[in-house]
């Protein structure tokens, strides 16, 4: 398989750059039968694009997804489904100077690598304006797994820089530019952005996201455990450094007694296993959490060389957002989701016919 | 693919129980050409298997490897490679009682809801025997690493519960029984260890492993990035259950100033990208770390249930490792080995090093 | 991979039926650095659809290719190249008839059972619309093979009903509507074809395709072999029902010492193997002939049924092509190209033709 | 995918060398619970091998398989499936000779063209002795098909060189060493073939597979077409030149009145499309034939060059079969029930919940 193309039956290829004439995507394996329309992905794609919070009105970038192919009277019609999104947010600049350099903590340097060149303007390919089409593919899946089965899949910002939510209330999650599940905080989010956005520097972040109503049994081992193929897609995401599930690195520090999720007839007495044991999924709800770095596109002055391996200094002008990592959290959610849905159809076809009668654990 | 073969051009697919009558695997796109035989690969599982601390003189699991084909006088001959471990170490116990039952954190459970039944006998497949071929392939993906492109992978344990280790010298990893590349701190842990084992408890530990002489260009965007293969292939690792790549989640509380990686003539100032930009190697050392959850085979007793969802005790009796995460160490290595490997592949070809000398013929 | 994926370092994955709003497809593993436009595309486009030969001058279906992404400053980047043909000959036609029923010889019983419903407005994802975004792939795979390595791939018809061509000459191939390579035998055909117009039947036909200039050693036994993947890639276009490689059906009647194309140092003495052997190009022209069933969209009443199983008698109103089979032609030959494209890069690497002069940084 | 691996859900993987240690295969994704044995997969690997006809007594290969992994208390868990048959008959031979010389119509010359070097001992990879273990895996899929599904996938020789077979008597077909459906042509073709083995030289067949009961909707549009698959699979076996589906190459000069098969509620009324139509299985039987090309290895001398190009004289000697040909029926059959359930278990996946209450057709 190549790189643009994720998953085995229910598989999202996508194409576009930041500058390039359109972004698109093809999603295959989607079954017959599921509603589906451009409202469902506009959804998701809208919580994506910037300008949601300071400038509500403003629509900087489009990001109006139309559907191609198949579906048809409103239903999936289990043929490839052709997304495109037509780039008209395109400013014509002069990027001469940045053709000619590699601006630090970019993949300027190691496109020009392995490629021999590269679409300057803006990034590119490697610009995070390819994540629209990854959450108009996971709409998809999220609509497929919760109709279908109940798969609740959601997400939320779980530490800005410093600053950690201490309570997780999934209706405040919507209510602030933050994806913010405790609303103690945002105020003093709001502070922090607004100070970074004053010094020019920018932040790191933390999301958390949780499926549930998962059944158990989804995940193939060896190589494609769930929580494999999880920390495969959630680590593709721009910006993305590191990947937990469950008590993640804080299992170094647990004694065997402590981490291990008990089971009784009631339900599982804890979910450090974070939903995933021996790669396949328990029926607790799967969570996961991910660490984005900050942005490198500052204003600040950075050292970088140019192609001749000359020292320059590097500016980024524009729009500067200090902590892109918050932009992750339907990104997360859309990525988690597509894995979801193909371990669903990876697992319903090679086991649908095992019947078991054991009861399936709930959590106290 | 199944979910049994890792990899696109340098794949690794195996089988076998804990005890069953053998593991194996397949290693598929090996270059010709490269000088391999059993000892390059039983150096390695030497380091993997149990016993070699307390009780260097019994070997309770031979682990001894056999090729059955794909090299001929010394060299492979870019044909299949298959690799076979007879299971030797198999004492006929009583397993009937833990047959009905689902032993906390462990895979009982999930492999029983996803297959219907499972090999109940220590663990079938969800046992960590399985990661003998995993350390076997990542051999032979090492020997062609160092020897054609001068690429060293060499992994480390960096904290054992609550202990840190402080400096790295690579001369001291294999000086004791914990991969410690810090003197100063394995007596420490032999007393953790101690007591542990007293208590009959078990603890966490964090790996790093380090791939240097990578050169820039290997990763293929935007789903198969280098970072995103490498968190899978950790993560697919048993009692792995969290990945970071560099500076991984303190990005976090990084601010942008601090954590881009600055570029002169000379070379990077910084390495928290740890080596990967864009999904790219940049020719930096990778650095990756693992986060391994402590062992729930443990005599003190859990809860579990039993088929029919009724409570019982369990207990695991028998061999006690207080600290399996150790022995993650080669199979780290061996992960991040095929890795490379396979991206090296499909950025280079899988014979673009064959010369070819012998005359085409044209057509008369 | 899912189904519409075709490929393993060279994929195209399309999507698209014939009443929907658009085709497209997105190329990954281009190789960057080859020059490519629309006319590239456009080029083998017009070759394909109706209307080229009795009516030059009407475009019924406008098939026009635009590329979305993957090139800049008229080069591929090494990114993915999204293509898309909107569909503007959409008649709004009454449908409603044809969606109950299921036409003898055509996908709608099949794709039925399939999918429990279907796209009916002119065979949706079973039409043979689909291809022309095969033509449009091919012809990237066909610049670059022709550009980076000297191979050329042609087709021609071989066969028409019961004319078969004498002779070969490539130049008359494109002189007339049949792709015919004897001159002698393109009037012969024309009776044959108006004869069948009247009538209202229709008749399948043979193409060849050859490409010349293909390297030794591109194959991957035992499975991808590259007949094998021929085979494919020529059995999965619509109509076809058999594939010979070389000599085919004939070796069955042929002695090993007949069969077998001897070798000199000037050159091989035959080429029965049609340039494949051991699943391997042994250099010679790789020889590939298909059949083609003749069309099942007849005016001449058919028996089928309708969705409940009641006997219906079915009419094909509409354009009338006697032998589709002809139009095969640049879809044979973009699928051949594609297949080759996929195993140059497998066996040599996607950039291995990339040189950077710029200098690799070290660390400090 | 590497070459070594066939198929998406249920794959095989092989490996081995015909004088290598051992064969050996591994199968994954074969659904817990079946019922298997070496027994199940001996049988299909007796029928295989030399030997059986003039030589009955004798096992001069003793091809006996052993089951590694994957099955417990006599049924499949779920787990790869690891076999492994031990090379025994490996007379030591003086190769010398062969190892600089490339015979013609052999994989020799294009194999030393791909790697650089070969196994030359026997033909090594390319050797026909690694088709063993496709039969063994394909007998635990024609199992599960049989058992699970009712479906039947049969093989037999239709055309030896000249000789045609005129009935198809399925109890015949082993009461003959030549898979021979038509008593009255026995005699006939072990007539031909001692006057073949007199001579010295060899001569092609033809091998007709035909799966019964194979439900309709099988088949992933529009690559991954079941037809296509089988194309894929049949001609990756050695000495296959060209497939066939239905009314395969007789499709060229059919009508399309002639060629479509019309259906009442009684059920089709003629078989021309083979099971397939628009690449999805239509509930008829799946008719394939195959074209396999006389082997070269032969002691009349041939034209072959060496490593350095000079012009040698080649003679094999050794055993000699006139028509290998006929040996491929077992694995015919094995790589077709291999696709079948590939493609049972890809729809029943993605298509598991589609519920159609069309009629189902059968054949009058």
């Amino acid at each position: 398989m190549s790189g643009n193309t994720f998953g085995k039956l229910f598989t999202v290829t996508t194409f576009g750059e930041s500058h390039g004439a359109a972004l698109g995507c093809i999603i295959d394996g989607c079954p017959p039968g599921l509603e589906l329309s451009e409202e469902d992905m506009q959804r998701d794609l809208d919580r994506r694009k910037p300008g949601t919070s300071r400038h509500t009105t403003q629509r900087r970038e489009a990001d109006e997804v139309r559907i191609l192919s198949g579906v048809f009277e409103g239903k999936t019609t289990g043929t490839p489904i052709g997304l495109i999104i037509e780039n008209t947010d395109q400013r014509s600049k002069d990027y001469s100077r940045i053709a000619a350099q590699f601006r630090p903590a970019h993949a300027d340097y190691t496109y020009h690598h392995k490629y021999g060149a590269r679409d300057y303007r803006g990034g590119g390919r490697s610009s995070a304006r390819e994540t629209a089409m990854r959450v108009a593919a996971g709409a998809v899946a999220r609509k497929f797994l919760e109709q279908r089965l109940g798969i609740k899949v959601r997400g939320y910002l779980s530490q800005l820089g410093p600053i950690k939510t201490d309570k997780l209330d999934w209706e405040q999650v919507h209510q602030n530019p933050f994806f913010c599940p405790d609303a103690d905080k945002v105020s003093e989010m709001e502070a922090y952005m607004d100070a970074l956005r004053k010094e020019g520097d920018s932040i790191g972040a933390r999301i958390n996201v949780v499926a549930e109503g998962v059944p158990p049994g989804l995940g193939e081992p060896i190589f494609d455990r769930l929580d494999a193929d999880l920390a495969h897609a959630l680590m593709s995401i721009n910006a993305v450094k590191g990947v937990e599930i469950g008590a993640g690195f804080d299992c170094i520090e647990q004694k065997g007694t402590e981490h291990r999720d008990e089971m009784t007839p009631e339900g599982f007495l804890s979910n450090n296993a974070g939903g995933v044991l021996g790669g396949i999924s328990s029926g607790q709800p799967i969570v996961a959490s991910i660490a984005l770095k900050p942005t490198s596109s500052l204003r600040l002055p950075g050292k970088g060389i140019d192609v001749d391996g000359n020292p320059v200094e590097v500016i980024t002008t524009g729009r500067h957002d200090p902590c892109v990592g918050i932009r992750a959290t339907p990104i997360a959610e859309a990525m988690m989701a597509i894995v979801l849905m193909d371990h669903y159809l990876r697992h319903r076809g090679q086991n649908g016919d095992v019947e078991v009668t054991t009861p399936v654990l709930g959590q106290l």
